[in-house]
């Protein structure tokens, strides 16, 4: 890869951590194009009156700006709580600027140098790079030639490594797929010898086809375990950076040692309020996003590709078709996915109708040229 | 000290990092009195008008928050750019959520496992904190025992660690008094034979007797020195945490590499948006506050005790008085001053001139009776 940034000398010359040398910026391009399918969001606003709601929670918020916020954020624990269910409280809770604050916080309290996180790959690609920011050893384990990945794979590639955090990623981003209970079960079992951490990351869970697939009820019983979730993706609220964990309370303590005092701003504690008081108004999207979902499934099987099962609100597909091709026809259609470099596939985000029409008729007519 | 925690056998089962055992949260404790003067907060509420600027810019950003935010807030950097003057552009600027994030960014690249931080004690306490959770040796560095530091001082013990970061407090907290230019350029110097980074942490800079005291105008020619601010105390924001730094641009590609993408939520960036284009009624404030600091300072000599002299919104004083009785007393009287941990020593913010007439009628009651 060329680097075209002049100021690659001066950076250089840097007293910059050796294992950051030539490194690039972590992010998707930010491009203005019309339909924008690259980085998962929801494409939905955020429904008017909710907008409201966050905007009176931020005027009352704006009263005490002078203060710090409440570096507890009970509040908003209280509300994830509520909206999670299965009998978690407010002290499971832990919310972060979004769910890479999270994992962050979580690897700078169980690893660290000298200690390992493991993950499947392909996966969430910010994973390795969290694990370098808090020199963690990043361990890239393997899946199935189809993604999948069995219970018995998982369990022996823990038993294996003996790592710190064991990271599941359900449903996985890029492929798009959740994971049975069943992975989540064998992996936690395989990492008591190892007394591993293990994390399942639900930042696409309200997406999946079976909604009581979830890794939450799991918790009772297993203090290792931690569930992700993020408010960026079903909650439609990507700009407010809002991630947060269920977990039992000491992992909440665990952290509470590592996390920056007043992490989490008192305006992001009024947004993520307003938006989980009106979350029924919110999540109503869900639905049609799933539906646009599992039309892209089917519409790509009918045009002969091969997309991945989703649960997620996003679509990874290989067949016989020239990716690179048809990434740079649909840029120049004015639509944007993804190339998460993995050759021969693709990713794109179920948008609203309108664009998922326009995402599934540039590619049909692609094809068939 | 005795840890009350019920869940503490709970965490210490976890395979939490060793470094963390045993250790508490960072924090000072947040108790509802009437007069609140232990963090250095700005005791001046936002003023309505930029209230009002904070909740319209917040409710443009509503309209987008499906999206992520500008990864790049650009429109900030040019807004602080402009704000600081010096010639600085927005390539020489960088934010994150308080400045505490900026220290943690910097220390992840440029400090990590086998490289140090030196800073002069007593100083911010979150300095070792944010070492400790970037695996970052901290060296304790001495000040005289009036607790100044001369350039010749500082430079010999930079010369004796050859530290990859110095920070300097400039007005230090907690002692409140500011350096010269001298002694930041003397640090610099004698960094150059282990290339170190130079941080001046100014968080409280709007605050200092000469408002020409502030090393941003050293930035052109030292390309390792970093300025870091806050919009939590001149600017009334400790709610919004809003922190950032000016230096070389290069300091902020060396940032990109270790921040978390889309780190600053659209809802802060609106927020800090709006009081940059307020800035002037928002900063009113401080011509008063400086007022009651210096009231505070006249005041405390008066009355025999030995206040050290203050650029900041604080006044740090010792003298012949039992300060752990001092404090509870004003406690009682529901007033929460703060005792930074040196013996025979307090730190009390300047409030508002009721709040500081209430603290120092208070102290002189519990002096004379």
């Amino acid at each position: 890869m060329t680097e075209t940034n002049p100021r690659t000398e001066l950076l250089n010359a840097l007293p910059l951590r050796e294992d950051l040398r030539g490194k690039s910026p972590y992010g998707a391009p930010q491009l203005e194009v019309p339909v924008t399918l690259n980085t998962n969001e929801n494409t939905h606003p955020v429904p008017t009156e909710v907008q409201q709601a966050i905007v009176e929670e931020v005027s009352m918020a704006a009263l005490n700006l002078n203060r710090y916020p409440d570096r507890e954020f009970t509040e908003l624990r209280e509300e994830l709580a509520a909206y999670l269910g299965q009998g978690l409280g407010p002290e499971n809770l832990w919310a972060a600027n979004g769910s890479n604050e999270i994992l962050q916080q979580l690897m700078q309290a169980f690893g660290g140098p000298g200690r390992s996180v493991l993950s499947f790959v392909p996966t969430y690609s910010m994973y390795p790079i969290l694990a370098a920011g808090t020199n963690t050893e990043f361990i890239a384990g393997q899946r199935a030639a189809d993604f999948t990945l069995s219970p018995e794979s998982a369990a022996a590639q823990v038993r294996e490594h003996k790592p710190s955090i064991v990271i599941l990623c359900s449903p996985n981003n890029p492929t798009g797929t959740a994971l049975e209970d069943d992975v989540v079960d064998a992996v936690y079992q395989a990492g008591e010898a190892s007394n591993s951490i293990v994390i399942v990351d639900e930042a696409y869970a309200e997406f999946a086809r079976n909604p009581a697939t979830t890794a939450l009820s799991l918790l009772p019983g297993r203090p290792r375990l931690v569930v992700t979730r993020t408010m960026s993706k079903a909650f439609a609220l990507a700009g407010a950076r809002i991630g947060y964990f269920a977990a039992a309370a000491e992992i909440a303590d665990a952290i509470r040692l590592v996390r920056l005092p007043y992490h989490l701003s008192a305006v992001s504690q009024a947004t993520a309020l307003a938006a989980l008081r009106h979350r029924s108004s919110l999540l109503a999207d869900v639905e049609d996003i799933k539906m646009q979902r599992d039309r892209i499934v089917d519409e790509l099987k009918r045009l002969g590709l091969q997309p991945s099962e989703s649960d997620s609100n996003f679509v990874f597909f290989g067949g016989d078709f020239d990716a690179p091709a048809l990434w740079q026809e649909l840029l120049s259609r004015g639509i944007l996915i993804r190339d998460v470099g993995i050759a021969g596939h693709l990713r794109v985000t179920a948008g609203t109708e309108e664009e998922t029409t326009a995402f599934l008729e540039a590619v049909e007519t692609h094809l068939t040229r």
